[in-house]
Formats: structure tokens, sequence, C-alpha cells
């Protein structure tokens, strides 16, 4: 599949990087591919700057967010939550239409220090927001309730017995959705419903933050035992 | 221990009964106890009205919130997250000061339909309004993220082996409401921090209401697996 991957953060990168071991066509795509590849110093967590992971990978193309998206078959906003409407609407309406793009994006706050709150939430969820600003995507959220390493690669922890969610309003799409997670080695998939469900996952972050903080590790994930 | 427990819903009935059973000394506290003792109907999720399960439990007493509070050596609030401070305030801060008071309500809002939002989330919490209003009173968060059956019995399912989470400012009052948690048949009980992390359990709610309305019964839990 060609899957354009929009940002090139941890999470762009971890998506990105798994994509094209399952032998897709992963294009990253960023506002200014040029300034990104010009990039010398590590991230705000310490990782690498991106021209070294680029190097690291390179069967993954660079691209403009149209350019990148254009030709996708799957899109994926992994972009920050706080950018994401803007990024994908300079990705470009058309660009988007009738695409599955996968959201896992959080709308993350730090304006108030650490940890942050949401941006949106309780009426209303950044995945509704896509849905609604771009009716013909597909929008379908998930993964945006762990760490990266684990969202690409659940296996590692507890051989992968923890629970990914899938909040959309269109069930094909969640159906493709499913069957990419699978692929990633996600066997426990929790369809929530409708796009209004991504509230839910959205509002969980502010536990996984303090989780996250009275643990001081972040590879873990929560599984729904029922 | 004599305990008070504040509310007489479903919350409030489990707890009382779980407690009472555990020998402890069991009030139930409310606004109006003669008028709860004379409800003929059954309550909004169908469950039979109080006089039937308070004569089903003759050892638990019925008292107003001043008087199930003022002896009380642990104060339960099992009310309605909307009702809680002003039910609290009725029972009289002195009735508080210094008394571990663990507060299991979720502010939930069905003014705007079902599922219900948060009526406060994000940067603030119910379990934080308790703490300021009452500083004397040793608040901890605790409970709010299961259903009241596994609340106080949680062996039932899978043997326990899922997570309960406890928010506090005081370490000995989250210390004694461990034990109170262990004696129920919780083993995995996660410290988030101080009273400020109840946002996270809180907001873990929409979660929860989603989960349960894709699997259609609330005989779940979450565990944090790591």
């Amino acid at each position: 599949m060609r899957v354009a991957v929009l940002g090139t953060g941890p999470v762009g990168q971890a998506v990105a990087a798994r994509l094209d071991e399952l032998d897709h066509q992963v294009t990253v795509g960023t506002r200014d591919p040029e300034g990104a590849m010009a990039r010398t110093d590590p991230d705000n967590f310490g990782n690498p700057p991106f021209p070294v992971w680029a190097s690291q990978h390179s069967d993954v193309s660079i691209a403009t967010l149209p350019e990148a998206t254009a030709d996708a078959e799957l899109i994926v906003n992994a972009t920050n939550g706080a950018g994401s409407l803007e990024a994908l609407e300079a990705a470009g309406e058309d660009n988007l239409a009738g695409k599955v793009l996968i959201d896992i994006a959080n709308p993350l706050d730090f304006s108030g220090g650490m940890p942050p709150s949401l941006s949106v939430s309780n009426n209303d969820s950044l995945g509704e927001q896509i849905q609604r600003r771009f009716p013909e995507a597909r929008v379908v959220k998930t993964l945006n309730t762990m760490n990266a390493y684990l969202m690409v690669d659940p296996k590692q922890l507890a051989g992968g017995d923890h629970t990914v969610f899938i909040s959309g309003d269109d069930t094909d799409a969640k159906n493709q959705v499913a069957g990419v997670l699978e692929s990633l080695g996600w066997s426990n998939i929790v369809d929530l419903g409708d796009i209004t469900t991504a509230r839910g996952t959205e509002m969980y972050l502010p536990l996984w933050l303090r989780i996250m903080g009275a643990t001081q590790n972040p590879m873990f994930n929560i599984k729904v035992v029922r």
C-alpha cells in the first residue's frame, strides 16, 4: 500500500519505519521537507534529529503534505494534536477525500505546564473536529492510547495481551484499519463505535500521563478485562 | 471501624453491604433518612427501592449526614457527583475534619443526554474540589473507575487481575485506604500521586462509558499491563 505518514516526530518515525518494514511504500509528509532534512539538533525528547532517522530508512520518501497525500491509499495523522487541523488543511481536502485517515494525534495542551491538559475534550474531540472539517475523509481514531513503540509492536509487552481501541463512522474503513493493526501485531482490538467515541480515548490521556508519572515507565498499556 | 457511607444509590448500597459483611460498623448517611425509608419505587436503574435493601441489611444504620459522619472513623462519599459538595457541606466541615474520606463519586453531567459528559474536568476534578473545600479532610479518590459490584468484589472478574487507582495528598490516608481495598479483594493498586491525579481517573469515565456501550456489559475493568 502507498501510505502517507504525516509528521516527523517520534510517532511519525515509529509508524513510518514499521510500515516500511512491512513492505508498504511509505512517504513521510511534512510542511517543510527541506527544513526537516536540515535539522541538526535532537528533538525535545532527546531523539536524534530527523535526518539521522531518514538516513537509516532510505526506502521512506520525504515530501510535502500535498505531495505525500496525493497518491496515498492510506494516510496516518501523526502530527502534533495542536497542529493537526492545520497540517491536514495544508495537505488539501481533495487529497484526503475518500481515503482512510488514521488519526493518532492527541490534543495535548502544554501551555499550562506539565502534565499537559487537553485543548478539546468532554463535548468534542480532535477526531471529531477532523471528521467534521474533512467530511469526505474516512477518519479512524486509533493507537492514541499508548507509547509510539508499543503502537507499532504491541507484542513486545505481555505478548500483545493488551487493548487498542478504534473509533470511526465508516465501518469499511474501520475494518481496513483493524487489518493494519493486526499486521502490526494487535489482536485485542475494541471497536468503540462512531467517531464521537474518540472523546473516550482522547480523555484517557490524562490518566495515561498520571500512570506514566507514577511508574516512570512509558512502556505500559491497558487491557480491558471482561 | 465505624464507617459512614454517604449515598443510598447502587454504589452506596454495594459499599455499605460489603463493609458490613467485613464486620465494620456501617451507617448509611443521607440527607433525608425518613424520605429514603419511605421510597416505594425502583430507582432509575430498576433496582428495588432503598427500604428493600435496608431490610436486607439490618445491621446497617440509616442516619442524617451529620449523624452518620460525626462518630465515623472512615467516610465514603458515594453520593452523585453532581450533589457531592452539597452533601458533604450538609454533613458538616467539623464532622469531616481529620478523617479519611474515600471519594468514589464521578462528576457526571447528564444534562446533554447519554452518554454523560463531565461537569468538571481537564484543569480540575471533583476530588480536588472536595479537598479544597474541606482542607482538613484526608481525601482519597479511588474505586471510581469501575462498576459498583466490581468495586467491592474485584475477584469475581479474572480473579482480581485488574487495576484500581488511588489519588490523594495524604500518604498515611492512602495507606489506610489501600488496606481497605485489600480487604475488599484488591491486589493491583496503583498510587497515582496527589489529589490532582484524580483528573486522570475521572476523565477515564468517558472511555469507561464507551467501552460499556460497545460491549453492553458493565462488568469489566482495565488492567495496567507493564
